[in-house]
């Protein structure tokens, strides 16, 4: 995808936000940092919105620090280094596209990492209500089971706090009868992000 | 659930528009019917609008006669005479509901019913975007598939027809962040009664 | 995968045998014949295993020409003439290997071809009894159903006929515990043969 | 796997009954244990064997208090209590059997148990290589991921420890191919026990 102008300019917004937890400075604080990975697929830059709020709200809970990345930048020590890893694609088919699953494919195969107690979530888009988004987040989920992660999702509570559930991961309809990603779609991204990454704090507790 | 007076007033509206179809008259013509069956599990009444969407779409094909019921009327007798069956639930914990897995687990344990080579479809309603709903759609394919049912989704295109799929099945989207059944969720649903319906059709045709 | 010599003498004697049915000679006789293409991704043999008994059986339906290829080497054309379509994987982090993906995402964006009503069915092989073999069979045909097919899996039934039912699709395990595809595998391969066949040759009856 | 005497021993301690393990003894020591709840459906007695497999596992890892119980004995305390659920169950048409699911349904909706953070794991049994175990095992980790649970697999490795990966769950083929429960099958079955049982101490972590 070429990077869209409107997109760069939320992603310095972030990147500015983001910033001050990321491990920069290394005079900042005595509290160690856990690394949270968000890395995505994205053609038509809906993934990618999606892809920024999560990364957005994982970066605000305290002690975390965010590396927000295409699935081809993704390294191999930023894999290592990561205690969270939250996926995104849109749905290809009904499935992760093609281009996405030969890239991560070779995460322990060829890079050999070791995803041992990671934990990690998912999201997603696509047309339609029943057009394969939430199969591509359960296939997903199933990759980061396979190489030991330990998965979740978002949190959801209704107004009064009497229903409380998750879900599958975080989803935005985007095809022809809704073509954009909306705030409720921002919000269940933002609510995956802050998930994680509190189960990524939590699962490196001393 | 009640059955709620404004829902009854659409469904005799409906069994009067799907009456010419049914195979009430012999004398009418020499074609024989294919039978379909829509088959739902509903306590809010969501499902149940899906399901008369389904119904109505499935009756309207030539040739179709089409039974509605909820899963606990469905004889042996409705089950065995259908040419095509279309299941509904609402996601219940992501997954079909218990109170309606306990009535189709029967239908080949014990009623004894020979599904081979019937045609199936499936709806289902849910709350969130990914809290559940594809996964019922998938399970209740898998079920029909298990029992030797030949499955498939309803058909899409947009507007220029320049692009064409089909999806998993029909849902709608029913939590709090969008409560009701709405218009492009009921054309899924006509779309899948249709699809249903003309497949039952090709798969009798002598 | 390099072309294994004795698995190349298999594939030719298997087409001998399915010759018969192919649509070779045009005076032959009067009865179209219905062509079901067998598409595989296989780098170890073993899927290519559960293929080649899936084109053997497929073959020997009547009125059946079966073509057998990998992913890589199909062609517009033998999607566009095939009725039925079996396409099989092994589990690449329980889901469809990105090699394969990246193949047959194209098969309807770029190739343009239209999959409406043609039928479909999956076989997988993978280590472990929950390595991801049914997730990767449910992933191939949600991208069937989601490409407008009609799907469905081999029939089983026990000795004394009491007992019938259906499978999701093939599976043979073939990791560290149980690392070769054994008769039982064969044998689901050949009931997904057969009954893929069969279906194709009863959507195109006339 | 080879059967490994002390497991035997262990084993058999276990169907003498789970006790030992139980946190009976109040002055054994002064470290706070974990409780983890196996609880499963189980007609054929097939299901059962892995749940005893997979509790006796869970009960090894030091800190930990096992409850072993069929669904349908499960009460609100012990779910309350426990910190790891791992759910089993038989594939029915390759879903989760509706006996089981009416009485789960009720966990959150009536018993109003918070599951949230616990630890998930799912086991299942079914014939047939792709006669729907995985879909079960799937089913039944979005159950718990929809309650607000974290889930995970048992872990693996080949014998030179190159090769370590986890599955989806443990499951056994039971069906008239295989109808027996095997000794690779219970390994799974204490993978995964051994594995939720870790999650829940790390999870618990002060």
């Amino acid at each position: 995808m070429r990077y869209r102008p409107h997109l760069r300019i939320v992603f310095l917004a972030l990147a500015s936000f983001v910033a001050p937890t990321r491990p920069v400075s290394g005079d900042e604080t005595a509290s160690p940092s856990v690394s949270v990975l968000v890395a995505y697929y994205s053609r038509t830059g809906n993934t990618e919105q999606m892809a920024l709020a999560v990364a957005e709200a994982a970066g605000r809970v305290p002690g975390v620090a965010v590396s927000l990345k295409k699935v081809g930048e993704v390294t191999q020590r930023d894999l290592q280094s990561a205690r969270g890893i939250i996926l995104g694609a849109p749905a290809y088919y009904a499935n992760i596209p093609g281009a996405m699953k030969v890239v991560i494919d070779d995460w322990s195969w060829k890079m050999k990492v070791d995803f041992t107690d990671k934990v990690g979530g998912a999201f997603a888009t696509g047309g339609g209500q029943a057009g394969g988004k939430e199969h591509v987040l359960v296939s997903l989920l199933l990759f980061m089971i396979n190489n030991r992660m330990v998965v979740a999702g978002p949190l959801f509570e209704d107004e009064q706090g009497d229903d409380k559930w998750a879900e599958i991961g975080a989803a935005a309809m985007t095809g022809p009868l809704d073509p954009k990603v909306g705030p409720g779609e921002l919000d269940a991204a933002r609510r995956l992000g802050n998930r994680i990454a509190r189960l990524a704090m939590k699962m490196n507790a001393r």
